[in-house]
């Protein structure tokens, strides 16, 4: 939490400006019509999943063992195949609908009812499936996709293996060809080479999509994908197939992740899923792309949807543990500071409130951002705009969005549980089973960090394009006027005219700072300058020997994530404020915009010292920032429960006692008894008032 | 994570300071020492009760359902007093050893065994054997203690309510006395008011403590301690008593938390636990302590020992978390960026160093607070001293320390869990078993945020004090003297000062950041200064109706508990520092020096936009400040090994298969491969090369 010590000695308005900034100071959320705008541009296809998820055959049941948990969510997968809910993502010609960015919508909003039902969903769909449908070819859709679809074939995707997860260029499996037989051979080298942690693996998959490094003729020409069968009909391996089961895990306990290793398992050539790389029954390989590391890039490229349902479900469970808390916090009652009868509700504590709505600003940006992302997505995956730049595009927001959101997930989830203090360690009350769940999240499908240095490199990259075509001239009319901005900037001159300038002005700044374009400029700013100063330190690099250009850029590395943190939260940010500028309900855009305000306002005061240090903002301004994220909390603070309400989870999306009311009608009962037990005078009088 | 953006250009030592600073730049550890002084005060206590927690009766088995885990723990109770290894705490007439602090030191290592028993044990002993204890008298030491001890009477602690947990005073549970039949009439009056959360209560209790507002004479005497009968031999409740199961928790599943509500139920009253507090036959109501205030504070402080306990139970999570995620994140490997052949440790990275080392920095920080908290809390406790200025320091130690070091466990484990990938995922290795245990130390025993308020109220009180005697002149020149300081240093004059003179003189500045007393001095500055700004906004409080005033301090609230905490940290830096002056090993003493610059200078990382503002600190030496961080972590990084391996933990007490080494052995397995595979000419050849 960033530091809040100082701040103006009163929080009255006093000035024109800020006397014009309480005038609309009662406006009433339209919670329906908000609701129906966070749905977002698939707002049917999630509603009706919403509807799948409140049937308690798909829902968690705490406290099974993992073996019943296991059984169970594989029972769910075979009601979703029932009831037709798992066609969208494949060819009409199969018997499926197309709908790259419905169908994500749809599984997205299974973390209401279980997030095993969702991950394993996306094993069996996401992964397994859209392996054979995005690197296969109509033979392999043909031939396997069905049993896919119909959960006749439950099967594994195997990429990672116990030494290498997300630098999946490096594995270690291979597949040799022979062309006598006309077969690849699989095969594990050593311990480390083991797939690991593969949902489906320990019990459930039939098949596998294995990823092996491809050789032919004495060439490796790469990672590549293999449709191999891993157990008979009763569910023993076949011969060459080993593997382990997992066992228990930190959360997702209804998935059967576990290991397999291959000694010399055969499969046919055409068991290669050939769109990017084939190879000809004499062993010639070839790919219609010409670069073996883009080739590897666009194979890893049709497998983002993982990511992009993962940015969804964590910021669903987000607004569940708020939805939870923030319900609990309106009607729980703790010390009477205020009043001799009357205990205060939680959420009246500016503390509870500095904890909870923060966080739901950035829930809210986030649900704005996924749904631009999930745009994007269709467009690139339905064909509509799917140019390698597009995909690039796709890619780096894909790895700024799910960092930030999973991430935030955890971070609300255990705020949220920390909130509702003992309560919100019953299982009863969800919000320790989510957070349980959704910790691997900020680790699988991409490792957060890792994700970010993409992001960092892509900054990098674009940065230098500036410079691509530049003389040697440019280059050092660049660095020249880097060192002056540094020299401005981070000298403190332009601190400092700003510190007279703002002198005894808070007022003027607070307008300021409720300025949009002031907030996208510092937002941007700061991203554009990490940047500028991390490839002016880096400029060199390429110059240099592998091992020192590899030490600059590790002595670098933890600023280039930070550089691409701020990256991500100004793309949240650019996404909230265009979500607000469709909101047509004029009071209720009075509030989203104090939320948005409260968003960017909160990341300029959680990143304070930077614009400090950089003179950005002087310190009178950064005062003012903080006196105005606490006049805004205040604000929101009547409308927190319409904000979690236009979520529009039902009782049984949420499932939690705490937040069904049973808190109001037990403060009801106590508060009557008090009442009754002072009107009778039987009251007993406290020692105290004695003496 | 503080912004890091902006450092010197270059790292190399190019100044005399600091080349001095790299002349001792190759010192060792002397492990087996410094694991000496680590252990602290009890050391041999500590490694006895290692000793216990290495037995695998003992140990948590992951995967046994909440009915098994209870069963197994409520046996390696039975197992601990079997072997007599909980008596140290009890009195010597009874068996015991009146060993107060070392049977804590003892308590808090069998979190390395399970703890949901640390836990539990703590509950048997250490609340409802230490409310006999403390709170009653020789009869019920002589009547109740000898089964508590034997756990031949499991029992419950009966304090929390549904309706209220940290405000203790405003329980509703009543205890009327009825001088006709000489007992008490212990009665639930609502459902907000059943005993919730209680260790002991679903299942294994026979009797409790309970905490109920003592009646009598038509006046009510606020909380007192009675000592009832829950169940009978069968374990069925006795009449007037009901209850319920709290079910699946988030963690500690081995415990049987549980509610309790009363009708009626009538106990003697000589089960009154009488200390502090008696009531005659007649019904007359008698206390040593005539204040209700003072006496119910003296009440609750003799029930510190939890916060104490769980204190050093944090810490030792934390050590354990790193040790597990610093010993395979020096063997684990993962991309290649600065060889052809070899992959990097992760440890290697800056990023994982910047997300390790400073955890570790701060575990050690609370290891040398802990023990000092410990030797507190024995002289209290042994009568060594034991004034009532004595009790309060302990209680205000303990409300600053708890807190702090139950957060750093859970951003530690979760930390560490991440730094491990999909390995930290799986139960096997410890971190989300540990992680979802620890996650309830921040709200029970005292909410943290709570606990926090407590501490800054003493603040202001000592703050207060400064003021007590004096008459309105001297306030007034507080007031005049106050405002002074904030022309000075919150206008900037005192920082652009500090600007021109730091200009081009980085390394002199991380000099003087070297130096323990500007540490001292920059943190408890922050303290001071932010007490005294608070006060100043709140010195009307008193005058202001009650609503108002109330107000007023909700205002604050935030900023009174980021004073706490800043005072908590501060506590902890002197710890570490007094700790480091007993390292007598000069070697051993030079990188501990570095890992409390780490600590220290961490904190101003964390808190550098206060620093900034109030003019502490210039732009200038902010830089300086995170290029010295970054410099300490990359000093520290071929140490890190050696300072986990001072935690003393053996391979049964972290029982984590990628801590023993299994990870190291795979990469040489690995390695061999490739090798082989170089040296036999049999290696494939990357297609990229034969372009």
């Amino acid at each position: 939490m960033a530091d809040t010590a100082v701040r103006p000695e009163t929080d009255a308005p006093t000035t024109v400006e800020q006397r014009e900034d309480e005038t609309s100071s009662d406006p009433r959320i339209d919670v329906a019509v908000l609701g129906r705008q966070l749905l977002g541009t698939w707002a049917d296809i999630r509603l009706s999943s919403r509807e799948v998820a409140k049937q308690p055959e798909v829902q968690r049941i705490d406290g099974l063992s993992m073996a019943e948990h296991r059984e169970r969510v594989l029972g769910q997968l075979h009601y979703l195949v029932a009831n037709g809910h798992v066609n969208r993502a494949f060819p009409k010609a199969l018997g499926g609908q197309d709908d790259a960015g419905g169908n994500i919508a749809a599984f997205e909003e299974l973390v209401l009812a279980d997030p095993s039902l969702q991950i394993k969903s996306g094993v069996q769909w996401g992964l397994f499936g859209a392996a054979v449908l995005h690197l296969g070819t109509e033979y392999h859709h043909e031939t396997f996709l069905p049993g896919i679809m119909t959960l006749d074939v439950p099967g594994a995707f195997a990429m990672t293996e116990t030494g290498h997860g997300s630098d999946v260029a490096s594995i270690a499996t291979t597949a040799t060809y022979d062309p006598d037989t006309e077969e690849f051979v699989i095969d594990t080298p050593f311990r480390g080479a083991w797939k690991d942690y593969l949902g489906n693996a320990a019990l459930h998959g039939k098949d596998a999509v294995v990823f092996a490094q491809l050789i032919t003729k004495g060439v490796n020409h790469g990672v590549h994908a293999f449709y191999v069968h891993l157990r008979d009909d009763e569910g023993v391996f076949l011969d060459g197939i080993g593997g382990e089961d997992d066992g228990l895990k930190g959360g997702l306990n209804g998935i059967d992740n576990g290991r397999l290793h291959f000694s010399g398992v055969r499969v046919p050539r055409v068991n290669l899923l050939n769109r990017y790389g084939d190879v000809a029954a004499d062993g010639t390989y070839s790919s219609p792309i010409e670069s073996p590391g883009r080739r590897f890039f666009t194979m890893l490229g049709t497998l983002v949807q993982g990511r992009v349902s993962l940015d969804g479900a964590a910021t669903t469970a987000s607004a569940m543990a708020l939805a939870i808390a923030i319900r609990y916090g309106s009607e729980r009652r703790q010390f009477n500071a205020a009043s001799d009868t009357e205990e205060e509700v939680l959420l009246d504590y500016q503390r509870h409130q500095r904890r909870l709505l923060p966080r739901l600003a950035t829930t809210y940006a986030q649900v704005f951002a996924h749904d631009e992302f999930l745009v994007k997505f269709d467009a690139v995956f339905s064909g509509k705009a799917d140019t390698d730049d597009d995909r690039q595009d796709l890619e780096t927001l894909a790895a700024a969005l799910k960092p930030l959101s999973t991430w935030h997930a955890l971070d609300t989830l255990q705020e949220a549980r920390e909130a509702c203090g003992g309560a919100g360690f019953l299982a009863e009350n969800r919000l320790v089973g989510l957070r349980q769940d959704l910790d691997i999240y900020v680790t699988f499908e991409g490792d957060n960090n890792v994700l970010l240095q993409l992001v960092a490199k892509r900054l990098l990259t674009d940065f230098s394009r500036k410079f691509a075509g530049a003389d040697a001239g440019a280059l050092a009319r660049y660095v020249v006027s880097q060192a002056a901005d540094r020299a401005y900037h981070g000298s403190g001159l332009r601190r400092i005219a700003q510190t007279v300038s703002d002198f005894g002005s808070t007022a003027r700044s607070v307008k300021d700072l409720r300025d949009p374009d002031t907030q996208r400029g510092l937002l941007t700013d700061r991203v554009e300058t990490m940047v500028e100063e991390i490839a002016g330190r880096l400029r060199d690099a390429r110059k240099l020997p592998k091992a020192e250009s590899a030490a600059l850029f590790n002595a670098n590395q933890n600023e280039l994530i930070e550089a691409a943190r701020a990256h991500a939260e100004l793309l949240q940010w650019e996404a909230f404020t265009r979500g607000l500028e469709q909101t047509e309900h004029a009071e209720t855009k009075q509030v989203l915009t104090w939320l948005r305000d409260l968003f960017g306002l909160g990341l300029l005061e959680q990143h304070m010292s930077w614009y400090l240090i950089h003179g950005r903002l002087s310190p009178q301004r950064a005062q003012a920032v903080t006196a105005y994220v606490d006049r805004l909390i205040a604000r929101l603070r009547p409308h927190a429960l319409d904000l979690v309400d236009a979520f529009g989870f039902e009782p049984e999306h949420l499932r939690a006692s705490i937040a069904t009311g049973a808190e109001a009608e037990r403060q009801h009962e106590a508060r009557a008894y008090f009442e009754a037990q002072r009107a009778s005078g039987t009251a007993p009088v406290p020692e105290k008032s004695k003496k």
